[in-house]
């Protein structure tokens, strides 16, 4: 059986079937995967919710629906990003069944086989499988403290073969450094795309996990001045409410917009509309303070950061170097000179602890290979603090 | 801004706007869509299912899951497939977002740009949407009262400039002629498969929807000897239950389905996890015969296809041709000699009724310029007539 050329010519590497079963099984502690915390998820609101979403609106959401989404959650989600300064309307978003297929839906629209992407490296490795049907070439650029080095882009750019179809970035709580795009260089990034004629994809799914209350919020890249056409801009629901629930969003021009929700009635004609219409009840609860729900979470992750960074400290102080992310559910460790991530991540499985090797988030596969990306938003403070002498014994057996 | 070559090279037509925008407002008769009965929605059933799925199973399928699909929802699939004559278990089927994603996952599969499709004319347009990104070329064979001309497919294939990457068909009470594959034509049809060395996609949608109880039942194509390794099979929940529910299914070889899950990570990781959860609560509901559903459904149907066959017989017998579906949700009509289908639809949308024009039907768009499709599933009896008569005037309006 002959297969399109994009899978002829890449079979199912081992660290794709690393990412697509993030499951472990219960004893084992997982620092590997960016699952949301299952202490979290609202059970009773959301049982409501769908039961009003059927009882109340079935004959209004299960007809077909509209590919652009269902009109009251595309209002909702607008309402709610003007909490992180981005003032957009109802006609500026389309709904996603998930992230992922945001990215998909991106590069249906916009690249052509073996065309140019713009990437951070790291980066957020699943985004590059919703493109491999179109064989891209990635020009990677690299991230420090304060996320991608604009001088390292500029100078990328200027070697470029081609223009990059679009520069894919995670500017905020980045998967996987954990690191964010400073201020400054978020303004100069969108003078840059002015200049260079560049598409930004800004995915944004950590963007509501910030740690620290009182500090000031640094807004997305789309709220910038200037960035209304050259950003499109990717939320969710997924990591706020539940993975399983597979529910995001694309913001963009309403031309865009059109054209995006032209290229989804292809791929799955519309997002189910009973989960649309369950989490506009959802935000709307009378008896469910969603705000709340998603406050409570930011605390729950930041307990967990915190409890990973003592561990690592009393664990590796000497030893390891690593990020610390002021919200997200990531962090990237630099491991002891000479240890190699693929080996380390291996000896940790055998000890009880799953973590990602770092050379799956690069694209060229150059980069990331004393490193390694640990997660956690997915366990306990205690079952963390355990990790990590797992995640040390591990180390000491790939010596 | 530049979009990939296939959205460049084809804008949007007035046709895709017709398709993509099915819902007419509440004083419209539509024979246009392929809507389900709004009538039919257990809402009950359905509200009592989605709060089991997350109250009893919240933890288990509200975390990330597995992109082939909720293991009891794999096998309720295979289960009922049974009472079709498919024998098939659950590492045989993936599950999809609706059909539509079936579709568009083949095409990631196995299509490369401008690889060959062989097509029935006419075919589902729907069908066409989700590979327009590979801008494939169409080769089409007519149908005839028992589906597609075998004769006229042999001796297409033998002109065929390179071998077709596919074969999509849908046999059983087809959209949009209604006619279904004979039982010998599906046994010549696979020896044709193992002969040219052809791969058969079997869309299903309306299978379940047969109007005459103690008729013999032809069996899908995927049941029969020697197609398990030839033939892809697509089902579907949407029309069963309610579209807007998206979930449907592919059954394929184990190998495939894994390739299959494969494509799918890239395209939204996985569908729905509560909505699959909430389908094996529903089939499994003591309080709620699901089958006797799916057999109310068929009498509903059966009803108002009499009730078109009825007004068609008074309004047009000495002027128009139309073909008798045995089942599903359409019919064929030949206007009279002259009359053009865009035309006539367009002039019934005036008098307040809805159809499909012939010519979109046709993937080289080389036919049914004298045809409408007409929908039967979507309006009660009254309603039924009340459109005919309507159609009518349209009619001599187009004159």
């Amino acid at each position: 059986m002959r297969y399109a050329a994009w899978l002829e010519e890449r079979p199912e590497s081992a660290a794709d079937r690393a990412v697509s079963n993030p499951i472990a099984p219960e004893d084992m502690i997982s620092f590997g995967a960016g699952q949301p915390a299952v202490e979290l998820y609202p059970l009773d609101a959301l049982a409501r919710a769908f039961e009003r979403a059927i009882r109340e609106d079935g004959p209004t959401v299960l007809p077909y629906g509209q590919a652009e989404g269902v009109a009251a959650l595309r209002e909702v989600i607008a309402q709610r990003l003007a909490r992180r300064g981005l003032h957009v309307g109802p006609e500026d978003v389309l709904v996603t069944s998930g992230s992922m297929q945001g990215l998909h839906l991106v590069g249906r629209l916009f690249l052509d086989h073996h065309d140019l992407i713009l990437t951070e490296a790291p980066t957020f490795m699943g985004a590059l499988s919703t493109w491999e049907q179109q064989q891209p070439r990635y020009l990677s650029v690299p991230v420090d403290s304060d996320g991608i080095v604009l001088d390292a882009l500029e100078e990328a750019l200027s070697r470029a073969p081609q223009p990059p179809r679009f520069v894919y970035l995670m500017p905020t709580f980045q998967n996987p450094s954990g690191v964010t795009l400073s201020l400054e260089r978020r303004q100069r990034l969108i003078e840059m795309a002015e200049q260079h004629d560049l598409l930004i994809l800004e995915d944004d799914p950590y963007g509501e996990f910030w740690f620290d209350e009182h500090a000031a919020r640094i807004p997305p890249l789309r709220a910038l001045p200037g960035a209304a056409e050259r950003v499109l801009y990717l939320g969710t629901f997924s990591k706020i409410l539940a993975p399983g629930l597979r529910l995001a969003y694309i913001v963009a021009t309403p031309r865009l917009v059109a054209a995006l929700a032209r290229a989804k009635r292809g791929v799955d004609y519309h997002t189910d509309a009973v989960l649309q219409q369950a989490v506009v009840h959802l935000v709307r609860d009378q008896d469910f303070d969603f705000e709340a729900h998603v406050a409570r979470a930011r605390a729950e992750y930041g307990a967990r950061r915190d409890a990973m960074l003592d561990a690592l400290e009393t664990t590796f102080a000497d030893r390891a170097t690593w990020t610390r992310p002021e919200g997200g559910f990531f962090l990237w460790l630099e491991l002891p000179r000479g240890l190699e991530g693929a080996l380390v991540a291996q000896r940790a499985v055998a000890e009880g602890v799953t973590v990602m090797p770092g050379p799956i988030f690069f694209p060229n596969g150059d980069g990331g290979r004393h490193a390694i990306r640990l997660g956690f938003s997915n366990a306990t403070p205690e079952r963390i603090h355990a990790g990590i002498e797992r995640l040390a014994r591990g180390m000491s057996a790939a010596v």
